[in-house]
């Protein structure tokens, strides 16, 4: 079966987000006060080949351990539809 | 009051995605066959200070065309808690 996968991945709480600090640093110049802890993670979608919905899971976080995150310094979440 | 948003951006469908399309070519190599429509975006959290939740969710579709979505080549979808 055909499954559709979603990966969030995030810098892990403490990890330096220089790509959110920005974000957050120009808002101000922008007009938009009042914004904070803005954190920039991935969202990758994805489809893949899997006997059942708890197969194709397993897959996808192999897969985030292997390539699509770097587990010491982000987590990540997979959803399956 | 204060809200929590998450912004997806994702590239439109037919825009280049050089790097979901590199990762789909890097999971065979990997181990990993049956792995299509890589796509890759980015899923932005951040607080806001606003009056209702329909007013931060505006706020945040303005920041979107401001600076956290290019409009031309990425879709954005705003979600409030």
């Amino acid at each position: 079966m055909r499954f559709a996968a979603r990966v969030e991945v995030m810098p892990k709480a403490g990890i330096a987000d220089p790509e959110g600090q920005t974000i957050e640093r120009s808002l101000p110049a922008l007009g938009y006060d009042g914004v904070a802890a803005v954190r920039v993670g991935k969202l990758i979608t994805l489809e893949l080949e899997a006997d059942d919905a708890d197969a194709a899971r397993a897959r996808v976080e192999d897969m985030c351990r292997a390539l699509l995150a770097n587990p010491v310094i982000e987590d990540y979440r997979v959803s399956i539809a």
